[in-house]
């Protein structure tokens, strides 16, 4: 009879994981704060190595709390990201909000031709103003998230900017990174990146500790 | 003013995705169909490199995509999952499952000592006669789903388990290859893993091609 050994308790697993991420990961250069969030998003993908990609722009973790504690929605481009968030942390019964599945959005995706992703974005409105957005799939929703900023809609509060790929994501973070029209942010350098991350940042930002 | 350079088009974002990854990828090893697999659960995580820890069990994606294009269940872990899954992509509008919310979860959890992950597969039931079972998440689900079959309970047609992380992922996958009762599987051996990889494989495995 095959016998199998493993912990069985939730709880006891997270802090484990998150004491061998703690031993093995090179967390020097983040602050106390921004080191949970990395730990959290390691967590999500399972690699220490993802450590050395991820930059929190100055101020972005206490941007990001704060709104989320003053109630700001989590608008995320995709359903996965969405469901990825743990509604029972949220500190203020925030409203997580994906447009992708929107019946507009296939025919406002024609009309600016881009992808759905990009397009589902322009049923945000105002809800933008002060939101805490969160970009964990596609590359063209986060340089069309940038042109809407330069074209001057409301500003978010912060932005987790971490689409996942081969065509764009890399080049989409970086001038995330470059010029965030003076929003704080958070990116993964290069290639990684994912719904799984981006929904671990948004849990870790929405209490503070582990 | 900011210009960004990028393309719009999702379906040439996705052409020039797959012929990046197999530019890059050693997919030598696999069959042309496990390679279709290899290539979208590549694209979903950003790393050609996590091609070395595919593996995929000796007539894995024939067994899996017949049973799909039969109409079998999809039985998943994580919500994540689940949503990450193509619904239109699917060959006979095939259920997606996760009982990871039913409310009787909590109690079953209590009662048989395992996580919640666990105790959300003892409400598939009968549902796993001949079910594609997709794990992303959580180790102690393809534990307790080893247990299970070690017991008794009705055979799936196919097992694609994937958790990820640092505590009981790599172990659970070592130990569904070493004996997975008869069933064929798919896993990445390791850390690495998740609900966007186990999706894509899903997603793949859906529709013969890319």
């Amino acid at each position: 009879m095959t016998a199998y050994d493993y912990i069985h308790d939730g709880q006891a697993i997270y802090e484990r994981s998150f004491a061998i991420i703690r031993s093995e990961a090179d967390l020097a250069r983040f602050s106390d704060a921004e080191a949970d969030v990395a730990i959290r998003m390691i967590h999500a993908c399972g690699m220490v190595e993802a450590a050395q990609h991820f930059v929190f722009s100055e101020g972005f973790v206490t941007a990001a709390r704060t709104a989320l504690q003053a109630g700001a929605p989590i608008l995320c481009d995709a359903e996965m990201v969405a469901r990825g968030v743990t509604q029972a942390r949220l500190p203020a019964k925030n409203e997580l909000i994906c447009t992708l599945r929107d019946p507009r959005t296939a025919e406002i995706a024609a009309r600016i031709g881009n992808t759905r992703s990009a397009a589902a974005m322009d049923l945000w409105g105002e809800c933008m103003a002060g939101a805490v957005i969160a970009i964990g799939n596609a590359p063209t929703a986060l340089f069309y998230l940038l042109e809407k900023l330069r074209d001057g809609a409301p500003k978010p509060a912060a932005i987790i900017g971490m689409p996942v790929g081969f065509v764009g994501a890399a080049e989409s973070k970086d001038a995330l990174a470059e010029n965030s029209h003076g929003v704080p942010y958070a990116i993964v350098r290069g290639r990684l990146g994912g719904s799984a991350m981006t929904a671990a940042a948004v849990n870790s930002l929405a209490r503070p500790g582990l």
